[in-house]
């Protein structure tokens, strides 16, 4: 079918409740109330590293208003983690990082709350604190997670202390290739920490029953992930746990609860609904957001690249060490995709690369947006110019002669189908002026090319319920919270085009555990494509049910049918018909309802891909910038973002996308960072001194969108929800480099930094 | 299977949150609270014919506080109804009954929505009021529905005005039947009008959001009914209506809201909301409920039978008046079943019988348990005593030589499979002791037998949805609310046995509309028949893909496979299991969940029933009194209860169905009335004056459940809800003729109206 066939699929449309979202009308978790709910509030270390020797809640439980109290005592003895299980939803003999939870207080307000954290005594005996992975790894520094073995795949020979995980990939000979090459490029790269900083607090109420079920209203991108990590903590039975999420106010992973950056945000929770018998109601401040919960951990990158004269790469080796924080988190996640892909988006025949995810006493990493993606692609990309300039080669070019093709085999053993690389650098450039417009001095332009999700394979499962209602609207049942990305607008596109009915009649409901088919969650640019997926297969299933229905009236075969416009007309006879409506109400006297289901089969998928080749995502970033050398200060005048999507169910949608990611990209590139004291305290915990990027550093972006290579989404979708913030910071350090001469390795890429760097040029110059 | 082989089926499982209920400590609507929520209320005429010349609301609408007043005016003009669309949520243009709403208001507080009512100035017309339906269909008597035309089957020669609808019976010759009869009785049985009183009262929260979608929070019976009634009347689509239904205190058809006894309540509270853009929560307090909201409607039967001298009964002729108040409501349905169910549970080859649900200006009559039964079984029973009195038989062996057996036809052309109805008589005879106890003065046995379904049909489909949890828990969806009958412990017991797990790992959430399958409500004896069959099913097919998940991974046949204990076992291999907790997990990772989905299918069970006959639910109850000739009062000594169920699934919940029903049956028997003045007046709407039965009037009640004869439901279950509050009256009507020989032929059976009785019987005698 052509897109100009479509009814609905590749038009815009504008995401529901956006007009509510800028205006304050939406109702957040934040905003609700349930009778007789109580606050809740968490008693956090103010030691980096620390042994709990006594923790005394006598003066805290006596106070009048307390329902409450909860320490680790009061918690079945069970750890969690994304793979290595370190970490108790209230620290239970030795705190980690400054925030770790070490007791939480439910009152009957906020007021109360306060004071009974301030009367809970802790005795800490005080710890050596490391701040800095590579201090972490040498043998002197102290052991932090003393029952936690090293990872079974740390060669014996490797004596790093504190290595949370161990990644490797070996391709081929990189030793000898590296011997062979004309030139060999060696640099080192640093990325910062960063929060995630969505905008509306994290937020939940749990309420206990006398059932013994355990409700929890919360903000979380993964309630079923909440549900099951609330069941195992709380030993309670899955069924007995419901969480429900209305809207969310932005995560970027960071809401992604449970694994990883839960901070035992909802079990502390349900513990103390548990205990107080009563709905307890918990938000978190913005600087407790800062330092307590989860944050793009940093990462220092060697890399080395062996090339030929004529621009050929051969070999890369490169070493990660990536600080994970007080725990495991996600970690050995983020850490491990990082590693994966520095071999960036290129055909690299020998590599070597070691990643160590690292323990330190600060925040713990989480599976911010594009996780290990910035902490790769900085050094990649970046690293790239510098091989171009040493070769003396035009960057655009050199990234041409050796980008991924047609047929390459990518290191997880899955070959490409098609690659889009090439046009999406050749667009980048095309649109940014490259080599047509005249620079003017310190004005420079700068590229980034990256893949996204080929590596990272597909995710869990999914599914989507589409409910037929009797007026011929339909109610759709998915797993995935909208948070922003617009899915509660694709998915109603999707069915409304499929079933053949107005697309408001289509009603996607929020998310309930106890309800909608399991999903892993919003997370990994999977939300369009395993839940469109999902919807588009129910809601032909769905259809289907209804013209078996009407050709059973209509005395016609089912294949002389189609649905559209509310109508299931028969093919070629245009006054046959029977209203969509006449079919849905119909079924009530047979089955009682037509209801479609669809899943999202990773499985089949991935067999597919075996077969057939692999199409994932691929994107090039170009940005235009005018350095003042005088003050360091970084304008980028213009901004081009080329994503092959595959197919933009919603363009609008997908560009929306585009610009944000680019913007907390740009947060990245320029602005964002989290500061801490040698004792690990963090120094901007608030808006006041971390430094977001708002509209006077926002570029004119300009987000191009490649269609035709199809991936594996529902008309050939792709995922776009991370890949776009990944290349900012590449892309503004290159353009500085052509600006100025000057290669940051460090981000951010602040007037300080940027000043810093250019003095030190200037100074070795001279 | 055997019954003991079953791990939870027919065994006594107590109903999931009694203790709660009993104690209070269950949340029900009127304990929610939303922020911003207003509390709203109703105008309700104060006559009981009357047009409306003009409503001013100004006075109402300038009140400080009033955030919203509607009327007709404000709502789209469509009526509703369940067949007679005769009625609109707020009166357009006449009021019909004292009690019917007029206005409402939305305000900060209930003082402030009462003020705001009493400023409402309403300009009325009286027009002349008939209560009498007989008064009602004459000549003279005003037309009430003007734009209502007679119902179409209506006979030409027939003047009868303001008749909603009629039904007609008639097989072979019942005149020349009659005529050849040996005796003819002939009676006039009168029923009165009472009120479901529920203890919890009716209770909607709406709430309008800026999507355009309107949430209904309510303690509805037929969730799904509501939504599409409020969908209809306030002109949204289906998906934009969603239904929420928690806690329910009791419904007995009263909050079978929608169709017939909903006032217009939730979608007057939906106006309200969308006018006033804030949440509206709306509760009737109880004598509003007992004047406005919907009852068993009054009706008169004349009934006539030819018997031979043998006993066998020849011909039946009977007419039926039936009062359905202002409206059509449920009278129409009541009516006529009660006009089908005048043929008893008997052999009657002749039959002629006419039902005339008539327009008066009273309450409305709605669905209330068992409708159109006391109405019917109340003269029919009674009436069996008489002809065996006459016929100087014993009333025992009357209704043995005459009662349906296997493969007897009964009118909708049903062959009959199985009939255990001579089983329950003669259970209950033996268990009363019937010719074995010595009666005492004025002591009595009276008997009373009933069918129920048979002839009523299957309703409509029901569907289940069970979503298997990681940890092999489960948790059903199902479109039926338990108000009481324990069908949330039911489904659990059957998708444990089927699924092999725990009990306590069952979870089944309350109805939302918008996630849960499509479902008529928990109405006609159908919610463990239609939902247990759907969540058996739904168990099965979520069994069946966990078993062969685990047969791919077990490499073994699906078919050597069983689930039982939480494991899926290799038969005959002790040691080769599989936790279902991994095979569920496993679906993650391939469609995201295991879910099965279940139908009950009434179009597949009417099929198979036309081809095997049909079985639906036999009951006889019997009574030992006590009639104190001085004072009329009745004393219950002993209520025996047989009643076939099938197969009894749970038992005490059956044995509490069965004890409830004959409660609420005694109520109608003994004590409860609505009394009018001659104005339409209720005289006693709370409940110091209108007597409900309490502990004190309420016998040793003595549940006898018969098995074996298999039903369409689960395992052969069959309807228990309604049939048990059907017999009473009957019963103790016959018991009394049997102590005194003093027949009454109205209800309710008050020490006044006993102690009448008997003196007009003496007078007479004298």
């Amino acid at each position: 079918m052509k897109k100009a066939d479509y009814a609905y699929i590749g038009k815009n449309f504008r995401r529901k409740g956006s007009v509510e979202r800028v205006t304050g009308a939406n109702i957040f978790a934040v905003d609700m109330s349930i009778p007789g709910m109580l606050r809740g509030g968490i008693l956090r270390s103010q030691y980096a590293h620390a042994r709990i020797r006594d923790i005394d809640v006598s003066e805290a439980v006596s106070l009048p208003g307390v329902y409450a109290v909860v320490t680790a005592k009061d918690a079945p003895d069970v750890r969690y983690g994304r793979t290595v299980t370190d970490r108790y939803i209230l620290a239970r003999n030795k705190v980690f990082f400054i925030g770790d939870p070490v007791a939480a207080v439910a009152a009957n307000s906020l007021a109360t709350v306060k004071k009974a954290l301030r009367n809970i005594k802790v005795e800490y005996e005080p710890l050596f604190v490391v701040l800095d992975p590579e201090e972490a790894m040498k043998p002197e520094a102290p052991t932090l997670h003393e029952d936690v073995p090293p990872p079974p795949n740390l060669p014996e020979g490797i004596k790093a202390k504190n290595v949370c995980s161990y990644i490797s990939l070996h391709v081929e000979h990189p030793d000898q290739a590296m011997a062979e090459a004309d030139l060999v490029v060696e640099e080192i790269y640093k990325t910062q920490m960063v929060h995630p900083h969505y905008l509306e607090p994290r937020t939940v109420i749990a309420e206990y029953d006398n059932g013994g079920n355990l409700t929890l209203r919360t903000n979380s991108q993964t309630p079923f992930v909440v549900r099951s990590e609330v069941s195992r903590l709380l030993q309670l039975p899955v069924s007995n746990v419901r969480v429900l999420v209305a809207e969310v106010g932005g995560g970027f992973g960071g809401k992604a609860a449970g694994v990883a950056s839960g901070a035992g945000f909802e079990p502390i929770c349900g513990l103390l609904a548990m205990k107080a018998k009563r709905p307890v109601m918990m938000v978190l401040d913005k600087s407790e957001e800062t330092i307590a919960t989860s944050v793009r951990g940093p990462a220092k990158v060697w890399i080395q690249t062996g090339v030929q004269k004529n621009g050929t790469i051969l070999a890369r080796k490169a070493k990660l060490i990536f600080d994970t924080g007080g725990y495991s988190g996600a970690g050995e996640l983020a850490g491990g995709w990082a590693a994966r892909m520095l071999v960036g988006c290129y055909r690299i025949p020998n590599v070597h690369i070691d990643g160590y995810v690292v323990y330190t006493n600060k925040q713990v990493c989480g599976p911010v947006r594009g996780p290990g993606g910035v902490q790769a692609i900085f050094p990649v990309e970046s690293h790239m110019d510098s091989i171009a300039s040493r070769l003396d080669m035009d960057p655009v070019d050199f990234r041409l002669k050796n980008m991924l093709r047609r047929g390459d085999r990518i290191p997880n053993g899955v070959t490409l189908r098609d690659v889009s690389l090439k046009e999406t650098l050749l667009t980048a450039a095309e649109k940014v002026g490259w080599g047509k417009i005249r620079l003017r001095k310190n004005q420079g332009i700068g590229f980034a090319s990256t893949t996204w999700g080929g590596e990272l394979g597909h995710g869990p499962g999914a599914g989507a319920l589409v409910k037929v209602n009797e007026d011929g609207s339909a109610t759709v049942l998915i797993g995935k919270v909208d948070y922003g990305s617009a899915v509660n607008m694709a998915i109603p596109m999707i069915v409304a085009e499929e079933l053949g009915i107005d697309i408001d009649h289509v009603k996607i409901t929020n998310v309930d555990t106890d309800t909608a088919p399991w999903d892993f969650g919003t997370v990994g640019s999977l939300t369009t494509v395993a839940c469109g997926g999902a919807a588009r297969l129910a809601a032909i299933d769905a259809r289907n049910q209804l013209l078996r229905i009407a050709a059973k009236q209509l005395n016609v075969r089912v294949r002389d049918l189609a649905a559209k416009g509310g109508q299931i007309r028969v093919k070629g006879f245009a006054d046959k018909v029977m209203p969509i409506s006449i079919a849905a109400t119909a079924a009530h006297f047979q089955v009682g309802e037509v209801i479609g289901r669809g899943t999202y089969d990773p499985e089949t998928i991935s067999r597919k891909e075996k077969e057939k080749g692999a199409s994932p995502s691929y994107a090039t970033h170009a940005a235009l910038v005018q350095v003042d050398p005088d003050t360091g200060r970084v304008d980028v005048s213009k901004y081009v973002a080329v994503h092959d999507v595959g197919f933009a169910i919603n363009p609008c949608a997908v560009e929306g996308q585009i610009e944000g990611g680019v913007v907390q990209g740009l947060g990245q590139a320029l602005c964002e960072q989290i500061l801490t004291d040698d004792t690990g305290r963090t120094l901007n915990p608030t808006f006041v001194d971390y430094l977001m990027p708002t509209a006077n550093i926002t570029p004119d972006i300009e987000p191009v969108i490649l269609e035709g290579y199809l991936g594996t989404g529902p008309y050939g979708a792709k995922g776009i929800g991370e890949i776009p913030c990944v290349l900012p910071p590449a892309v503004i350090a290159n353009a500085i480099f052509n600006a100025t001469g000057v290669r940051i390795r460090t981000l951010p890429l602040t007037p300080e930094n940027v000043l810093r760097a250019i003095r030190e040029q200037k100074r070795k110059e001279s």
